[in-house]
This record gives C-alpha cells, structure tokens and sequence, in this order.
C-alpha cells in the first residue's frame, strides 16, 4: 500500500505527462468521439461487467473520469408539452444531435416531422472539422441517421421505403414528400451518400444498392460520384487510403454480432411446468458469422486514422455498438454481452488517440433504457407448492468467474421485447471531463460538444 | 504499478482525509450522514422524478456533487469465491456498514454466519462520535441491524424470534446460540437496546416488547435501563430532550408509506381479456395512515437536533428510506414513489445542516436495485389480433405534469417481487465529495466513510 505522500509523488509524474499534452494541444483542434450504447442502462452494463470482468473486474467504461445521470426525454408527436416517459432511438438521437426534444421515430426533425433540425455533424462540418459515423447497425438506421440526415420517420431507410415504410405496429408511413424528383432529400441513404462525412461504417449495403424510387440514382452511385472509396469486407477495409472519404458496408442490413448462448440459446419462457428447462445455464460463445469481421474496433481505428490524420483539423466522431439494443429486443443475453465488450473495445482505441492527441473529449452515453434485468438465479422455480418463477423468458448465464448469472426479459408477451424510462449514464474523459454535472439531459451533452468543438 | 487512474483514486482517498483533518484543526469533528434508500436503482429515481418533478425537474438528489456507480457484492454461504448477482438488504448493509463482503441474511457477520464484523457505528463510538440511525421500517429490520449489532440472520428480530425464526422460504433458522442466556447478545432488538447509540428512530415496537425468550428482560426495558428516552409519536419525539439518548418506536413493525393508489390501487396482472382493466390510469393520493407521522423529515430533523448540537463531537447517522424496496416489492407504484419523495425532504435537511456545520459529508445511495420498470404506455394492449401487453403486472400512473406512465413488475408469478442485479447511484456532496471516484464498490463506500471520520 502507497502512503498518501507516495501517491502524491506518482500522481505528479501523471500530472507532468499532462503538462507534455498540453504543449501538443496548442497546435491542434479538438475532436469528440461519442461512443453510444444503444440501450445501454446500468443494468445492461452490470450484466455485461459481471460476465466481461467479474465481480471485482472493472471494465474500461468504469475507468473513465465523471460520472452523469442523463434524462431521456421525448414529446408527443401533437402535443409538444406532453411527455412520453419511453423513447426510441430516432427521438434520442435527434436530441443528443440537436439540442432538441422530439416525438418518436423523428430523424433531425421536429416533433411534428415538419421542420429539420441542423445537426451537429453539419454544424462541425461548418466548421471545418472532419467527421465520421461508424456503426454496427444499418448505417442508416435511427442512430447514425439523426446525426447526418433528415427524415420523417427512421423507417424511411432506402429509395424503395418511400413509398412502402411501415411502423412497428404495420401502419403506414408516407415519405414520399423527401423523394429526390419531388424536390425533397431522397431517403436516408441517399441524404447519407452525399452528407460529406468523410467516414462512414456500418451494415446497410440493401439500402445503398436500392433501384431509386422516383429514377434518379441510387445512393451508391451518388456516394461514387462524391468520391468515396466502398469497402465491403475487412481486406479492403484496411486498403482503404486515408485521404478519401470512406463508405464501408459490410452488410445487407446489420452486422453480425460477437457473441451468441452455446447451442444459440437466448432466453425461455418459464412455467411451472417447464421449469426444467430454463434450469439449465449455458456459457456465451463466439457467433462464427462475426469472424469476418471488421469488429467495432477495427472501424474505429480506421475512423480514427482518417480523422485524425491532421491534428490541426480536428472531427466529430459518433460510435455505435448498436445491437446491445438489438440482443436485449430479442432475448439473447450473450448477444448483448458481447456488442457491449465492443463498446469496450471501440473505447479503448479512443483512449489510446486520446494519448495522442490529448484535446479529445470522449463521451461514452446511452440512448435508453432496456428490458433486461439482472434477477435472483434459482434452481427450482417453485418452493413447496408454490411457484416464483418469471412470468417472462429468462436466461441462466454462466459466467467465466464460475457462477450463473439470471437475466430476465419481461416486458412484453409479443416476440419483443420494450425500452425502458430509466434515466441512462454519461461517461467522460479528457478536458473539462471533470467539470461535467452529475446530473444532466440529452439535449445538455448536445451543448457540451457544441462548446467543446466551439460551434456556437 | 497502479494506473493514473488508481492513483487518483487512491489520492482521492488521502483527500478526503486531509479535508478532515483541517477542518478538525478548526475545532470541527466530521460529521458523516448516510441516506439509504432501500431498493433505489437508476429506474426508482426515474420514475419517482418523473412523478415528483416532471420531466423538466430536477430532484435535490439531482443536484449534489458527485456522482458514482456502486457494484453491488454479494457472496454464496458456503464458498466466499463465489458471486451471487442479486443482493438483500442485509449483506449489502453490512458491507456498506463493515466494508466486507458478506452472503445474504447476515446482520454484520462473515458469509459463514460465525465471525462478528466490526461496524462503522462501533468504530465511530469508540472514537468519541455520536451515532445514530433513522428509518421508516422497524428498526430491526436488516438495513439499521446490520449498522449497530451482529445477527447469523436478519429475521432474528426480536426474542421471540430466536427459537422461531423462518426465512422467506419457510425453512428455520436457528438464532438460539445468539441468546443472552446462552452468552450470546441476544436478538437484534436486544443488541440495539443496549449499542449506545444516541438516536434509534424508526418502527419495530413489537420487537422491543417481546417477552424475552429465556427470562431476561425485554429489551424495552433494556433500553430505559440505559437511559433512552423513549418516544411513541409525533408529539413526544418533539418533547424528546436533545441531551438524552433518544428511541423512537412510531409502529408496531414498518411506519406507514406517504401515499398510496387512488382507491388503493397498485398494479395490476394483465391478460389479453383483462387489458382493460390495467388500462385506466390513476393517480397517487395520500395515505391517511400517515397523517400523524412522524415523516422521515421530522425524525432526520431531531437526529440532527440531537447529534449535531455539539459539533466538537461529531457523528455519524444513517437515514433509511425503507419502504421504497417493500412497496416495490408489493407492486404499488405510489408507495415507492413517496418514499423517495421522503428521502428527498430528508436530504433536504441534511443539506441546511451542512450549511451550519460545513464539514459534512452527505451521502445519498441505495443496497440493490429492485423490479419496477418503465415501459412504453399504451392505451390498447393489443394491436390487430397481436398482443402485446406486460407479462407481468402494470399500472398506468397519472403524472402531475399531465402525461401517463406506465409501470412495469415482472420478475415474479409470486405475490413478491423480485430484487435486481444493478449497480447503484452513490450521490455525494460534502468536503472532498468532488473527488470520489466515478466507480467504486460498496465496500470503498465504508473505507471512504472511515477516512472521513478518521476511523483507522
């Protein structure tokens, strides 16, 4: 154990390396890297730390300086003052990328999809900073969509959605008024192929590849024409040159993820009489699909090697892990175990520029909340003639540290499962970090970032 | 090699310490209060804000220093190595109480049940501190126990329960070696009948009643045999002297909750047939039980009256917000609500004491989260011929501010619901608060607390 005085002293060696940065930072633009975890509340990163790192383990994410709480917030689409306790990823995106509180489903609009929203990848773009997206979802959808376009509705995704765009629930949506040849934007494919980000990474290729709805190009086309270099796997990922925009699609939708249960277990439903069943635990393995790649992580180094090739320039980069989400919708614990260990990844490449390039703020948040929960593992799931199993579908993880950790999915009866109201976290690093409230809203990380890159 | 980050977090530590110290230099001794509220995840906080605040309110929690996530450790009965994901109040008391990591049901012993645990209470006393412990639940119960005496289980209350005593599922527990007349220390009623603490407020009268189970006193009487003054209300805990030591006793067992469902209502189970009925929202109303009090505010307010009348002294006191857990635990989304609206006044008082005696350090956090949830509302539970309605049990809450939130409980078919696995907030405001680490155990929570008080 180091004495206080000890601590002082090795803490001052830290301190002179701090000194060294910010003789770097005098001649160089600030950067943001927003690292998002869709759904990704504090249950969803305790399941993620018990499995990743154990029960004394701490993952990257906790290394990290300040600590916020951040408010989700969303209105109703007719009444602006009425909130909606429940968002989805459009609404929060929009706010984290405007400022500005909007209904479900919106892409940088407002909450009647009647009026766009400028974003803060335009702002920066402004501005001269470069700027990049990368996701392991559909480049197009909610998340990365609300920072480079806008939409009506998320759904609006390709040039064959227009006219064909469905809600969760079946009802129609009409875009049609953002088609090209009606004076609009085109799809959020098309707004995304000639956005001027300079990088570009996700799944999506369907939606690039679409025949266009009205006969003007597809989106592919018009991201050739604006110059960008399509990588389509992990080999021409790492040839991509870092002078050129980059659009990477490397999947018809969205990417595979890491991990999946052994024998692509997720979780089961429970009753009395199959209680049996859900009794037996099981270990995450790899998802053989994912072996390909690239990982979250190799996009981000790319991103941030096109970036930041220029330290004068500075960015504005946005990562997603985006199907932690995704897993949690559909029961697969081991699915969202293992995109939130690529958050983790994806953050230490961040830290690792951040080295570098010390005027980097890196913020790590989440969108929303999500129905899993970490639950009392039992065997049996009655005592006497007594049942207390889940009325849900639960999962009996082992864990790597040689115990079984229970996860419960109980949201819904329908085949998906439901975000949830919580508030989400807000991690920082880098400068002023520590000056950020413990207690702030979506649209108040918009402002820090605006400030950051002094935007406004 | 420690990290930058160890360090500052080791430093952080040495801070704190050197805060207090140049306070006590100012003829100050620290003052450390605790507020606990029982079962208070990320999701409770949310939903009693958007309840008690509105979506564009701040709670007083909301606006401390610092915040921290806390991981929540648990360890099985017969192997310390091994994680349990899920927590009772009673291990985690003891940990936040001991800084040791205990197995659920053990009132500040070993996870075998046999070695005692020292507590930050009998720490603080042998220095020369006051202490004392606030709660809304019995006094005996696990949280308050696991701070001033030392128990194989928590449902070893009081002396009748020594030969009687069954866990939650029925099966025996055997607190007889803790008997006084077989040289034990008796029931956790006994202990605290004679733990010298200056303020014991809470319920749990029942307890201190019992006729004693070999033919010693009850422990009552052991309490005015060390001179409590012993308060039954709101009336006689306002007569109470503030220069004797003083034991509230306002209930048999729990204090009542503040509010409560219009027309009693909790939540409700819904099925496809029945989604009307979970479809009519109401709002939360007073409980007329309560209207006599004291509330948690008036007994923080004594506490602080009693223990804080010589700050040459010092103390440390523990204020429970209990029944936010047990209403969880009940499905009734009003009672939680308004007890963490009480620990909300109480913090308040904490806060204008702090003004008086600046080297304070206020701490808000919770033991383990619990299964309430927010879901999306939705006024229908079907949609065509698809369901897709909770599992579980909901109710639809209406908010001041005019909306709906829909609450979701399914961790269980049982008339109990379940704790949950997550990471706690720790809230923290107070000479050196802004330098508590984002991310720390609860066992960090009792090394920071000791350093405070200069304890060790």
């Amino acid at each position: 154990m180091l004495s206080c005085v000890q601590l002082f002293f090795s803490l001052a060696l830290c301190t002179l390396t701090a000194a060294a940065i910010a003789e770097t930072e005098r001649h160089s633009r600030p950067n943001v890297i927003l690292l998002l975890g869709d759904g990704m509340d504090q249950q969803q990163l305790t399941i993620a730390r018990n499995y990743l790192v154990g029960s004394d383990g701490m993952l990257v994410m906790d290394q990290l300086q300040s600590l916020s709480s951040v408010r989700v917030q969303t209105v109703a689409p007719t009444r602006p003052g009425r909130s909606v306790y429940v968002a989805d990823s459009a609404n929060t995106a929009t706010t984290l990328a405007t400022g500005i509180v909007t209904s479900k489903g919106r892409i940088a609009m407002d909450y009647r999809g009647t009026g766009e929203l400028p974003t803060i990848v335009e702002l920066a773009r402004r501005a001269g900073y470069r700027t990049g997206i990368v996701t392991t979802s559909s480049v197009t959808d909610a998340t990365a969509a609300a920072f480079a376009t806008h939409s009506v509705h998320r759904k609006c995704e390709g040039p064959m959605d227009l006219p064909a765009a469905v809600d969760w629930y079946g009802a129609k949506i009409d875009c049609t008024a953002q088609a090209i040849e009606r004076g609009g934007p085109g799809s959020i494919a098309h707004q995304l192929s000639s956005a001027g980000l300079e990088v570009l990474l996700g799944g999506g290729r369907r939606y690039f590849e679409q025949a266009a709805y009205g006969g003007e190009k597809r989106p592919l086309e018009t991201a050739l024409e604006h110059g960008y270099f399509v990588a389509t796997d992990s080999d021409s990922l790492a040839e991509a040159p870092l002078q050129r925009p980059l659009l990477g699609l490397f999947a018809a939708v969205d990417m595979p993820v890491m991990w999946q249960g052994q024998s692509q277990r997720k979780a089961e439903a429970v009753t009395h009489s199959t209680a049996s069943l859900a009794a037996t635990s099981f270990p995450c393995v790899a998802n053989p699909e994912a072996a390909a790649g690239p990982s979250l992580k190799t996009m981000t180094d790319k991103a941030l090697a096109v970036l930041g090739r220029d330290p004068q320039q500075g960015f504005f980069l946005l990562v997603e892990s985006a199907s932690i989400d995704k897993q949690s919708h559909a029961r697969n614990p081991c699915g969202h175990i293992g995109e939130v260990g690529q958050l983790e990844q994806a953050l230490g490449s961040a830290l690792d520029f951040a080295k570098q390039q010390p005027n980097t703020l890196i913020l790590v948040t989440a969108d929303h909340g999500h129905a899993a929960q970490i639950i009392p593992d039992r065997r049996s799931f009655s005592f006497g003639d007594k049942a207390f199993h889940s009325p849900g579908a639960v999962a009996r993880v082992q864990t790597p540290e040689g115990s079984v950790m229970m996860i419960n999915y109980a949201t819904s009866v329908a085949d998906d499962e439901l975000h949830t109201g919580t508030n989400v976290p807000l991690l920082a690093e880098g400068p002023g970090a520590d000056t950020i409230p413990a207690y702030l809203t979506q649209a108040d990380i918009y402002r820090l970032m605006v400030r950051f890159l002094n935007l406004q």
